[in-house]
């Protein structure tokens, strides 16, 4: 079964607003089976959601709508949907005494302009709203097919979708599911991993791959298709194990795994402590750690070394090694992580120094140097790359890089 | 002049991506009184982007794409719109001449595949992008109309908007502008805030007020609509110090400015400097402050010491106060503003120590509870706030109140 979605909203357009409301819907109906083809915002103007509308129709005979069921005179949807279809609108005597007991219990008293939302295009079922005050509605006909209409409000619209409209579409659609899997990578670029992934596409078919490429890593999303809930889980099952194979040291974590909290798990399946040394990610490191609960037992603690004179005083870095190879060097990285270790205590420590930008580069150093540096049991490890990026991207991939590897150190222990 | 846009990528239907891009975009060109009247999103498949844009430049005659400019094998934006001008690519060899230097410049060599990000549809103007690998594309004949192709990546997207897209549409439009001024507040709720103005958007027509409730405040933006740029300017003026005689206090500055940007501003306005003494924050204060370029003339560092022992060690809270009155107190946040002015040097300092959850909360202290103390001068003052919402919001939010207690501290000295 496909479907189009129609969102309603001058705000929209404007760029005041982002719909949200249409990946949500995506997800859901993916869910059971029924596909998205198309995704459509228009105006609050009568003849841009009929045409929109219309044509929709023509193209999957299934449409959710979703805005415009306010008691606001920009709100339109209902009329214009109603006349398309050829219908007059009723007013539902059950419906207004719902709104009105609704105000009753917030000791208000409904307006005038909220009586429209009484309104009923005949022989639409009305999708009941616990959640607000405009009501969904359900019109189908044989000759043009259906058309769900929703309110734009985010919790409105999700919970008349969950309760109202998934299980009315279960029905219909086929039993089959569309069914995603995402590995997470760091580390590598995007066309790099594609080479090293080479003709996976092929291999994994019908199990499709898309490349996301964010600031702090490319996720591989796998996707399969109208196919049952236990195929879909044994080809992504396949699908995953074959990019496992390819690009295996790449991936940290799948779905929405956070790389912090992978790096906080496997210090925790060893019983080891962490601190950390931060320059040019300036608290990002520790601000990544803390954000997941329950960080505490794991991370230690944070040197925010900005100034020179406190990568010396609090960390130990001797003056004359940053005033001899400044302070984003191999050197430098070293005594900081070392540094964190003795402030802190902890088993292990990662330190970043760089040049974020966008001053401050120079032809030796470019914008985008960072020095890194991890400190386990004395073996003190230093890694340097250079990011692209703005001055927001390259902090986000020198703390991700940072706990890469902080993970990568992890790994080398033996779980207790 | 009006634009329709046009969004690809399976993910978008899929709902995994939020598609921002819409949004921003329909600021960008409203500022220059372009008016987006349609935005459509589709899957990667070639027949979905041929019909929607030929669809899009039938009404309009201008269209932006955005997505599927990549390197990888599902990026066919070019080709398909290439086919429907009816151009071959060709092969642009100074595209690739940038694009193999940017890869050199990080130490790095582009692989087969990048190769396909130097193709060009003939006759399109080459739109460079110096965020990216992926360049855009301006292609336009008498019989279609104007296709302008960007990269999907925001921040690419964004950067040949501002740089390439605006300035050539800026030269087609009537001269009318759809114009926003937007007014940051911090330290007090939507509801008190709405108190404060009163009826002001009687006052303040044909000008329009939205309040745009965020974690880390509330936002409030004054609209108005096709006018000349300078009656837009005058008409917002006018509006904003209204609104800024009713709320002055709240308001800590304009558009998208970040409160820590205004916080290093006012220190260096006062020649002062400062350090952060962090636990439920754990690194957030600081990663905010650094975030903006130029931040270490001021911050000198931070300690975030999210164990007893670290606030002990580092900051020297004594053991006892911390084993009497718990880490989440008027004592310790006191103590630790004390000792970080010890540990890093500095004029002002701001200590957070509290439960952003969502365990750990008790009776007495409830999760969102946090201690906030600034020092300066041997003055030490501490206040206590319990914040709603989930950890990320609640540390958002106390990352945020410790930049307003700084600015505080900062705006009772005087200027140099």
């Amino acid at each position: 079964m496909n479907v189009e979605l129609v969102a309603i909203g001058t705000e929209l357009l404007l760029g005041f607003t982002v719909d949200t409301n249409g990946a949500e819907i995506g997800r859901m109906l993916a869910d059971i089976g029924v596909r998205v083809t198309r995704r459509t915002a228009i105006a609050d103007r009568t003849e841009d959601i009929r045409n929109a509308v219309a044509e929709a129709l023509a193209r999957t005979r299934a449409v959710i709508v979703t805005g415009g069921l306010g008691p606001t005179r920009d709100d339109i949807t209902k009329h214009t949907i109603a006349e398309l279809y050829g219908v007059p609108l009723d007013f539902d005597e059950g419906l207004w005494a719902g709104l009105v007991e609704r105000y009753r219990r917030a000791g208000r008293v409904p307006v005038e302009s909220n009586r429209t939302q009484a309104e009923v295009p005949r022989g639409a079922t009305v999708l009941p709203n616990r959640w607000g005050s405009a009501a969904g509605l359900w019109l189908e006909d044989r000759a043009r097919g259906l058309v769900v209409m929703l309110p734009g409000v985010p919790l409105e619209m999700r919970n008349l979708m969950e309760h109202e409209v998934v299980p009315r579409f279960r029905q219909r659609a086929s039993g089959t599911v569309i069914r995603s899997r995402t590995l997470r990578t760091v580390g590598v670029a995007e066309a790099a991993l594609a080479e090293q992934l080479g003709e996976i596409e092929r291999d994994i078919a019908p199990v499709t791959l898309a490349y996301l490429p964010q600031a702090a890593g490319v996720d591989l999303r796998l996707t399969v298709w109208d196919v049952t809930a236990s195929q879909a889980e044994a080809l992504l099952a396949g699908a995953a194990a074959r990019v496992m194979s390819h690009a295996g040291r790449a991936v940290y974590g799948a779905e929405r795994e956070d790389l912090a909290a992978v790096v906080l798990e496997a210090a925790r399946r060893r019983a080891t402590t962490i601190a950390l040394a931060e320059s040019c990610t300036g608290g990002l490191v520790g601000a990544r750690l803390t954000e997941i609960a329950g960080s505490s037992d794991v991370l230690l603690g944070s040197a925010v070394c900005y100034s020179y004179a406190s990568k010396t005083d609090v960390l130990g870095v001797p003056a004359e090694i940053i005033a001899e190879q400044g302070a984003v060097s191999e050197a430098v990285a070293r005594h900081m992580a070392e540094g964190a270790l003795r402030r802190f205590g902890g088993a292990l420590s990662v330190a970043v120094t760089g040049i974020a930008g966008p001053g401050g580069g120079t032809a030796e150093k470019p914008v985008g140097t960072v020095w890194f540096a991890t400190a386990m049991d004395g073996d003190v490890r230093a890694a340097r790359t250079v990011f692209f990026g703005t001055r927001s991207e390259v902090r986000e991939r020198a703390a991700q890089t940072a706990l890469r590897l902080l993970l990568e150190r992890l790994q080398e222990m033996r779980e207790r």
